[in-house]
Formats: C-alpha cells, sequence, structure tokens
C-alpha cells in the first residue's frame, strides 16, 4: 500500500509524466553505497523522475541507508525494483544509454547528457520506454554492459578532475532531463538534424524492438555463429560480440527488424539442408 | 606554499581559464557542514572551476571534513579563502549571482543555470571578474545578501521536491559553465545534432565503409538470401531487399564492419558443411 500511495506521489511511468510521456527509468548497476542509492533517489526526484531499477546491489535490498539518504525521496527508494541482471532490468523498454565516461574501443554513439535528454523527450513522446544505465561508484559500466545500450551519455568535464559520482551523473542527467520537457523548440530542432527522426515516418505500422526482443536475436545469433566457427579463437569472442551488437544498436532497431534478421539467420544456417 | 601550489595545479583565476577569460568564483555563505564543503570544491574541479571563498563557515577553517570529502579536489579547499562578511568575499568582483529557489518578492533578474552560465562566460571574455553566491544549506541566502547580487540564479526543478543540496546546486551551475566555455563554438548544439559526428573518434583506426564495399556486402548477403529462399515470393522480394539494405545505412557502417558482415554471411552459409 505504501509503495503505490508513495509512487503515486512521484509520478509512476504508469501516469506518464508532464504530458511528454513515460519518464526515463534509471537503472543503477551493482551500486555499492545505500547512501550512493539515496541521493541519486533524490536527485531523481528533484528533477521529475520516479522509476528506479537496480541491478545486485552489493549490500543487499533494502537498505536502511538507503532510505535515509534520500530523505524526502524515500518513496522512490522504497519502491525500487530489483534484478539480477541487466538484461532483465531493462526488458521492455525500448531505447537505452549508458553513462560512462569511458567508450573505449568501441563505434557507439556519444551524447552529451543534454542531447541524450532530448532524444529521450522525444522517444518518449512517442510512446517508447527509455532508460539510462549508471555503473557502481569505482569500476562504473563495464564494456559487456555498455554493449546492451543503444548509445553512450558522457557529461563534459575537466580532463584533470575528470570522475563524477554516482549521485551526481544522476544529477546531472535528470536535470538535463527536466529542462529537456520544457524545450519544444530544441525538440525541433534535434529533429530537424537528426537521422533517427526520418525514422518516425516509417515507424507508423511498426515499433522499435524491445530490449528482450533485441537479446533474443543477440542469442539466435551468437549461437549459431558459435556453432559455425566465427566467434573462435575464444580470446576474441567477446570483442566480436561487442561489436556485432554495437552495430545492431546502431541501426535502430524495430519489431519488424528484429523478426526480419532472425528470419536471416534461420534461413541463412537452414540453406544447406533444403 | 602548498597552497600556491595546489592553487596553481587546478587553473588559479591569476592564469584565466580555457582562453575565456577569468573562470567565475564559487562563494559559499555561511557553509554548514565540512562535507558540503568539500563536496562543492569536488564539483567545482569537475567543471573546471578553482577560486573557493567561504563566508563564515558554520564550524571555522580548517575544516578536516572539507578536506576529506574534496578528495581529489582537496587543492581547492586548501586554497579557499575566508571572509566575515559578502561585501568583502566579493569585493573586487564585477558581475555577481545569487543562487537561490526562492526569489521571493524581489525585482531581480531571474537566469536558469545555463542562461547564467552564458552570462558569465560573456562576461569573463570581456575581462569581467564573476562570482556566484550558495547560501546554507538549510536556510539559503537572506533577503538582504539576495540583494548584493546582479541577478538571481535558479535551476528547474520538480516543485513536489524543490530542494536541492548544496554540492548538488553547486554542480549544476558549474556544469552549465563548463558547457557555456564550448557554446561560441557551437559545439554543444553539433553534439546534439549529429551523434555519429561522436563516433569520429572511435573511428580512428577504420573509416566508413565505401559505397563498393557496401554494395558488395549487399551482393553475397541478398544472393545468399535468394539461394536460402528467404527473399521469396518474388513480389515482395523489393520490398524486403530495401529494408535490408535501410537497416546497413542507419548503422553507418565502417569498412571493418563491412567485413565482419561478410564473415557472418560467409560462416553462416558453411557451418552445416564442417
Amino acid at each position: 500500500m505504501r509503495r503505490k500511495a508513495a509512487g503515486g506521489r512521484s509520478a509512476p511511468p504508469e501516469e506518464g509524466g508532464s504530458g511528454g510521456g513515460t519518464p526515463p527509468t534509471v537503472v543503477l548497476v551493482k551500486p555499492q553505497l545505500g547512501e550512493n542509492i539515496g541521493f541519486a533517489a533524490r536527485a531523481m526526484a528533484n528533477f521529475g523522475l520516479s522509476d528506479l531499477r537496480l541491478v545486485s546491489p552489493r549490500d543487499g535490498w533494502p537498505n536502511q541507508k538507503a532510505d535515509a539518504a534520500a530523505a524526502v525521496a524515500a518513496p522512490i527508494v522504497e519502491a525500487a525494483k530489483i534484478y539480477a541482471s541487466v538484461e532483465d532490468a531493462t526488458a521492455e523498454l525500448n531505447y537505452v544509454l549508458a553513462a560512462t565516461a569511458r567508450p573505449r574501443d568501441m563505434v557507439k554513439e556519444v551524447l552529451s547528457p543534454e542531447s541524450a535528454a532530448l532524444e529521450l523527450v522525444r522517444r518518449s513522446m512517442r510512446g517508447e520506454r527509455t532508460g539510462v544505465l549508471f555503473g557502481a561508484e569505482q569500476s562504473g559500466l563495464d564494456n559487456d554492459t555498455i554493449t546492451l545500450a543503444d548509445a553512450i551519455v558522457t557529461a563534459p568535464v575537466d580532463p584533470r578532475f575528470a570522475s563524477l559520482s554516482l549521485p551526481q551523473a544522476v544529477l546531472l542527467f535528470a536535470y538535463e532531463w527536466l529542462k529537456g520537457q520544457d524545450e519544444p523548440l530544441s525538440l525541433g530542432r534535434a529533429t530537424s538534424c537528426d537521422g533517427p527522426a526520418a525514422e518516425g515516418v516509417a515507424l507508423t505500422d511498426t515499433r522499435p524492438a524491445t530490449r528482450a526482443e533485441l537479446f533474443g536475436l543477440f542469442g539466435q545469433l551468437e549461437s549459431e555463429l558459435d556453432r559455425s566457427g566465427f566467434l573462435k579463437p575464444p580470446e576474441k569472442r567477446a570483442r566480436i560480440v561487442r561489436s556485432i551488437r554495437n552495430m545492431f544498436h546502431r541501426m535502430g532497431i524495430t519489431e519488424q527488424d528484429a523478426r526480419t534478421w532472425r528470419g536471416i539467420v534461420a534461413s541463412l544456417v537452414r540453406r544447406d539442408r533444403d
């Protein structure tokens, strides 16, 4: 009961945000300190976000310190959902960003918090479910987790002091999201220069793939490539898999696309039997 | 000695910022918790600010907790200057903003953090010295102090959770200031328009595929799909091929990607022979 009422106070995803679609979900991946979870929740509340998901919090759940640090945002902490994997935590989302300062050796779109926020506002306004992944305090997000996201969001920082704390990163993102809500003009600008905008037209008879559909495709393709030997030698497998997944993310895949690809893979591996 | 060296490491006002004039001074008015002073210093360091001034810190000075919370930004805390009044702390500044969520009954210009940052960048570029006043944790800035400022800066927040902590407020301001540094070059907007442009960084070890490479991939994939029966019936072939090709175009394919895909297709169709 209390959870429900609490969630209601802070604009639960079910009821949508300020007329601009469902606000983005915040996913904390393996967060360590309860205090940081609480501070992150508070930053969310300051800027109108409420859907908090945790993947394997180090100190278990519930966490008294998280509640205490959240202060007025305690309802967000109490309503947080716990998951065992990033895949599960993002299963029904359509578009997912990874907050990381280190894109490293990946060909993946990199957005500023500002442009990320505009992209999320734009997508949520056309009914997509969105989310942002934040990594653990010390280690951040690992490459395999980043691979599960459509694009990277990175805040501009002074390179001499580049490390943002977890709650700070959530704060900047949430702040830009609230700002983005108020920028119908910027929306138009983003739309006018963005490649993905053109997809809007084509999306009328389909919809963006959910994470679950995308992961299903990954699973099928990678298991076939394991069988065909393409992913050998083992020490190179992770890098090749990341590269392939990132290409699909860049593609901006729809539900129809995911089915097409599953059909293509099934067809190619079957052909010698016909 | 140590103070001077420390200040020097973090871009002291004397030497100016990144070519855009002297960065703004942060003035904490009657701050209470040492931790918050430290966190504020860290937020300053993250975004290229270094001149910290304190008016009557409650727990005296120096403050061990401030040093500890500042972590890598401890040099900023150690170089902080202490004043007895806001008037003294801002004496040589030309333009001063007051960060407050409550403009109350005052006729005073109210700026967003973003427009405040642009104003400060503009003024510092023409040689003015600027600063921002932040109030105590609980009480904020009183009306008399606000009166000493040229204008008010207020962050947009969800009215249901309007209170930002002191370090959060400093963080948002500092973040916008660093963003504002790039604004004359329109870097911010360029980022928001062409996401793929940012990929340029990651593309250093490869390059966009040529049309010929892309068409080579199309030819291979489509001929294999013809053989496997995926492109039947004939009347649907053109539509399916267009859809697949469009997905590759959206992917923004590199030369390396094209080779990877040719390898994937070859591997999948070969697997039953192994």
